[in-house]
């Protein structure tokens, strides 16, 4: 088990760590670097860090694991910056939401020191920021950990145990597969609810008055971060294209099991979709 | 105020009429007509209704006001056979899910007695039967109230009301406005869950592995009863035809954004869709 964790930057995700590590590590000492001294006061407020700080030495030095909770295009400066603190044998992980050429550029930005395996924990909220950080967040949620083919198994085993530890099932995935994958179950479901959202507008703008709890959540994560959304379709755009394609596809087949007659195929096509729904809510 | 309220069919809808009526009206006398004597056994053990039998008579005898809460191709039948029984001045409604043809033809079917307001409350779950039913499915829920343009205004008073009575807004629409608003507010975010699901299963199905709460959240409403849906989507069938068709279209523009150096153009589209989507939140 680690005994010194470094968690760099204190949004949503990294104060859900910091909180999540509290409540369930009582050992281990948590360190919390972020950029403006404001943050570095917000995060001594919830009492979850046993040091925080603008200087990345103060946080670095020493610990076991490193977690980068900035967003996907800040990360390569960050771990150069933080490169010449770290102790040898550190690992250093992410919480980024795309992975194929940050891992190889995040790897590369370490150099010797430190290991970088990367993580993606599939849990987040519509809302930003510490305010609405949890201890909670990442109960049951899936943590896909993308090892590189010369990754060493027991700094992927550090990996897999912090995020275990603190609530979460991990699966592992090369970094493509991993971006191919969530293209797939997140980046184009919340492209579509922002198109659903669109459509309606443009259409019919006062059929807003009439939307019901499905419309509701359907369209739920189109009110995340249009900020780190723009970032994370521009660096897995080749994959989400894809996945749009695919969509627009099968939208079209769909569409014509609506023609008259078509019904007991119509029937078919939903009950699947039903059964596959449904074993998901099991999990 | 009505005194006697008959409930025809103690699915998930009417079963919860029943509890919300019993919980906020206590003066009201609750009667609930089922096919089966099982439904009826079902019902009587709740505690909400006063009367529960398999004879329309014995329900529908001194109603002021009776809700339809069968299947949609179900109805024409039942308002047939519940004619005879309805006293001068009955309000029928409904809680069907289309509404063009139907209100005529449920309109027609009631002929001399008591006059027919269709009702759409945008209350529901992906689960279904009396096992579901809640005392709060309609509390904050829109409810469409569709009168015709010969309906009487007290009439649809006495609907409108009933609803707001147990926690629905009510908002009214023509029959016709209402198929078009439900086609985009309801059945197309249903149907793009369902294509959401089926695409997954059929492009990577080890991908089912890796949902976070957001594909979890988009694709809800696809375990909805495929039965009842095949009914809805064929019922509305031309006017989510046109929203599906429409969907594509937007998904091609919103995928252009997608291309290297329309970052900005992206960032506004995102943008937009979170702004309107946070206003509904607060709705």
């Amino acid at each position: 088990m680690i005994s010194k964790l470094a968690i760099l930057g204190p949004g949503l995700l990294g104060g859900s760590i910091a909180l999540a590590t509290r409540a369930r590590l009582q050992g281990v000492h948590i360190g919390v670097w972020a950029r403006r001294q404001s943050a570095v006061d917000a995060v001594l407020a919830t009492g979850a860090a046993n040091v925080a700080s603008t200087e990345l030495k103060a946080i670095i030095q020493d610990c076991d694991l490193a977690i980068l909770c900035v967003p996907v295009d800040s990360m390569p400066e960050l771990a150069r910056s933080m490169a010449p603190w770290l102790r040898d044998g550190a690992v250093v992980t992410d919480v980024g939401s795309v992975k194929k050429g940050v891992v190889a550029e995040l790897s590369a930005a370490l150099g010797e020191r430190g290991c970088f395996i990367g993580s993606h924990p599939m849990a987040g909220s519509e809302q930003a920021g510490l305010e609405a950080a949890r201890a909670d967040l990442f109960e049951g949620a899936v943590c896909i950990v993308t090892p590189e083919d010369n990754s060493h198994p027991n700094e992927i085993a550090v990996v897999e145990r912090f995020w275990m530890s603190i609530g979460c099932v991990t699966r592992l995935l090369s970094p493509a597969a991993h971006d191919d994958t969530v293209a797939l179950v997140s980046h184009l479901p919340h492209f579509v609810a922002a198109v659903l959202v669109d459509l309606i507008c443009s259409e019919n703008r006062n059929s807003l008055n009439f939307c019901g709890k499905g419309f509701i959540d359907t369209t739920r994560v189109a009110s995340g971060s249009a900020e780190m959304w723009t970032g994370i379709f521009g660096s897995n755009r080749r994959n989400l294209k894809k996945t749009v394609d695919a969509m627009i596809a099968k939208l079209r087949e769909a569409s014509a099991l609506l023609e008259p007659g078509r019904e007991p195929a119509l029937l078919e096509f939903l009950r699947n979709a039903k059964r596959e729904r449904d074993a998901l809510a099991g999990k």
